[in-house]
Formats: structure tokens, C-alpha cells, sequence
């Protein structure tokens, strides 16, 4: 089977779009146009690191492109269609099979169309680079002392049967002031806002919404949730938001102009900081 | 070392762009704002599949980007911007220095700014996404019966020293009808555009310009040359094109209403087809 083939038979289709697609797969490049801001992001999923042998391909399908659909989400930004290159060591009927019904399956939630990518042979790998567009895009470095931060939903779940925020990142555009996902676990990723930003923070650890371990809830990525701040005037707006999105938007805290990182008064300890090597 | 050091030691830079870039490295998204309709592509370069251990990491980084920029070039694309995903098996600083430093090297020559990415542990492997800008794209399903056939430089040399043809496919823009990159051979490539465009063609062996091997030109793929189709009253203006540029454009043969694809008359095979599996 070629290259060609094999994009014809698992990877070809014709989706609804937001966007203009000029061209879709089967050219040098895909064109797309949008007046907006476009909002990049590209990530690797490898077998080993991120996922084993046991994983099904329909799991590593959805998982590959919801891992993207939650960097659009902590920008506010709206998902308009997505890039596939992916690196497999052999040709595999049935695992591309599931594979593409497990990244469609999650592309059609969102109406995103594939509209080009490259296959290669190698050791297992899917990248995945999507495209949106953003206004009033929710930067890290956006945050303001005095504000309060919110995280979604109930942490520790590790994405079980959890779609990116995306509706959520688009409803905070205007609302909060800083955003992150939290995919490397609350306490590191709220770091990288506080870094960012140049503030420092007070959680309340009696605050924070969590299945049952709280060491879980704060150190486990891969939940797919928000971590946002906003002013405390927002506080009403941001209680209806999280009725009408029928969702837990749970204040655990709040930025601090001294650039300490506390829980309960004391220093919080960012372990579980993911070392390369 | 962690994924954040890593970045900025080796792959932080602050580059003049054509575009604008609201956001660069450092949020969940990159963020570039166009006019223009925006041309995506994406390829991965696999140790053991493109590159061996044997090659230098800078001509690694080099030719990872390269192979995107002849995407652009064409696509008639003007590239504006460049993500990273960078698989290692394990931190080397030598080899992250020299690899960045290839990598620049090509996207200086393009004021190209590397605006985000990822990297991640397992297997060699080095995934680049470029997004360009493109006013009348230079589509393969642009060919008209009766177009002339050319192609750029000399073939057969397989990148040697040689950059993608960015600025030829700009001046393509508006002079030629249909244009493709020779990534995988002349005869394998040509036929994509007669695939896309509903016709065939007739090449003329002579014509070819090559570096001594017929075969090898043909067949040989990763020259970064282009292929292109323009109407017979264009000739003139290639001509003065290629004297401009100082580069060869040769006339090889020309697209047919009928779908036949033919070399001096005889059946042309598209031998050196990469087969996936």
C-alpha cells in the first residue's frame, strides 16, 4: 500500500469547517484564511513515553488530537482544522482502523477537519499541529495580582471520559485574564502562568476540587481542565458561566503581588516537575 | 535539564518575521496574525527511515526544515513562521547545539522565525510544521493541455548544496499554472500534477538536464527542484525569469488532453514509487 493509498482509504474526508479551506489534502501544502488571529500548537505523542503497547489505537487516536484541542482551550482559542504526520513501523489494517475512528471521533465533536499531514516508517508516533483563531487570546503572562484562580472541573480524573475545555476557553475570552491547561498537574502548570506573569500565589488546599487524593490533584497531569484567573469582580459572572456550562469552576485561591508560591501558608514544593533527562 | 532549559538554551531566538507575531514561544499556542490565505505544511524526518546515525546533526536540522521550506517554494508560498516537535532519546548537548545552529542556518536565510513546539523523549525524530502566506497558490490541478513542462536546476544532485526554490516559486506566481516539488523523483512527482490535473504528458529525454545519470534524474528523489507547468506564450517571460534568478528553467516536454504519460514516445513507469509497505 502507498503512502497515497493508505490517506485515501483512512485518512480522507470531507468535514464541515469554520474556516475557508482553500485546499485540503493532496498538495504541497493545505491553505486555509481567516481575518482572525490564528492560534498554532503541535504536539508528540510517542509509544513509551506517552502511551504503551497496551494502549487501543482508538484511545491513542482521540488522545493525540485532544491534547492539542486542550492547548486551543487555555487561549480561548476556537479549533479550525488540524495537521496529521504520523510515524508507524508497519502497515496495520485494523490499528489504523481504530486509530482513525478514535482521532475522528473526537475531530468531529469539534467539527475539525484533517486537511493534510504527511505518514512516514518508523517507530511509533503521531504529531499532531492544529490551527484556530483567537480573539482576546487568555496568555499566561495575563494574570493580576489580586485576582483570583479557578481550576475546572474535579482534578485527578486523568482525562477520563473528559473533552478539552475548548467551549470553556471560549466563554473566558473577556471574562478571565490568564489561562493554562493543566496537563503536567496543577501546582506545575499554575507555575508557568506564575512565572509568566511575574506574581506569585495563595492556594487554599481545603478549596481544591478533587476525587479523593489530594496529592493526586495536584501533581497528576493529562486532566484536560483549566486553570484560569480573574478579577474578583467577575466572581458572579464566572459562578453563571459555570451554571449554563454545567460545569465546576472552583475558586482555590488567588494571585499575590509577592512572588511566594504557598498552600495553606506554607511554600508549595513544584515536584513533579517533568525533567527531560 | 528540562523541556523549558532546553528550549531556551538551544532554540530561543529572537527573529526578524514578515508577519506578525502576537505570541511567540512560551504559551499554550503560538500566535501569527495574515491577511493572506495561509499555506500549512508538515514533515517528519525518522532516524534509520531519512537520516542514518552517520549523518552530522547540523545537516539534520538543515534538511528538516528544508524539506518544509520546498513545500512552500511550491505552493508559490512565502514562508512566515516554522513550530518544532523534537523527539530525542536523551539529552546531548553537542548534538542539540549543532542541530540548532543547522536548523537557524536555513531559517535565517529565510528571516523564518521558529515560533513554538514540543520535544519529547523516544525514538530520533524531528517533526517541523511551516506556515506561509500565498496570493494565486500554484495548485498540482492547474495544469492545462498544451502547457509546456519544466524544471529547475540540474537534477540528480540530491540537495547538494542547494536551498529550496522559495524565491522561484514567488516569481512562479501568476506565470505558471501548476507546480510541485521533486521530492520523490521527476517521473513520480510530474505525476502527481497529471494525477490531480486530469491529463498526461510527454517528456522529451534530451531535455533533461542532468548531472550525468538519466536514470538517476528521473527516478532520484530530494533535489528540492521544482516542476512546473506554464502556457507555450509564457516562454519568454521563464526565459528572463531564469536569467533573472540565475538559475536553469528547462523546457522538457508537455501536458496532453490525452492521459498517456510518455518519454520519447514510449510508456513512461513510475518505478521508484515509495511504497509504504
Amino acid at each position: 500500500m502507498t503512502e497515497f493509498e493508505m490517506i485515501q482509504r483512512y485518512f480522507y474526508r470531507t468535514s464541515p469547517s469554520r474556516c475557508e479551506i482553500v485546499l485540503g489534502n493532496g498538495d504541497d501544502c493545505a491553505l486555509i484564511k481567516s481575518a482572525e488571529t490564528l492560534a498554532l500548537s503541535i504536539d508528540t505523542l510517542v509509544l513509551g513515553t506517552h502511551f504503551t503497547t497496551a494502549m487501543a489505537p482508538y484511545d491513542i487516536g482521540h488522545r493525540a488530537l485532544a491534547v492539542n484541542l486542550s492547548d486551543c482551550a487555555a487561549m480561548g482559542a476556537r479549533p479550525l482544522a488540524f495537521l496529521l504526520a504520523l510515524t508507524l513501523p508497519e502497515f496495520d489494517a485494523a490499528w489504523l482502523e481504530a486509530f482513525a475512528e478514535g482521532l475522528f471521533c473526537q475531530a468531529d465533536l469539534f467539527n475539525l477537519p484533517l486537511i493534510g499531514g504527511n505518514t512516514t516508517r518508523g517507530p511509533l508516533s503521531i504529531t499532531i499541529q492544529i490551527t484556530g483563531e483567537v480573539q482576546d487570546p487568555l496568555k499566561r503572562s495575563a494574570a493580576q495580582a489580586g485576582d483570583d484562580i479557578y481550576v475546572s472541573g474535579v482534578l485527578g480524573a486523568a482525562a477520563l471520559k473528559i473533552t478539552p475545555r475548548v467551549e470553556l476557553g471560549l466563554h473566558l475570552r473577556g471574562l478571565a485574564h490568564a489561562a493554562i491547561d493543566i496537563s503536567d498537574g496543577l501546582v506545575q502548570d499554575l507555575s508557568h502562568i506564575l512565572d509568566a506573569s511575574g506574581f506569585g500565589a495563595k492556594l487554599n488546599s481545603q478549596w481544591i476540587p478533587c476525587y479523593s487524593d489530594l496529592e493526586k490533584a495536584l501533581y497528576y497531569g493529562e486532566d484536560y481542565e483549566l486553570c484560569f484567573t480573574a478579577a474578583p469582580s467577575a466572581r458572579a459572572a464566572v459562578a453563571a458561566l459555570s451554571e449554563a456550562l454545567s460545569l465546576p469552576l472552583t475558586r482555590i485561591g488567588e494571585i499575590t503581588a509577592e512572588r511566594a508560591y504557598l498552600m495553606d501558608q506554607k511554600p508549595l514544593a513544584i515536584k513533579g516537575y517533568q525533567h527531560f533527562l
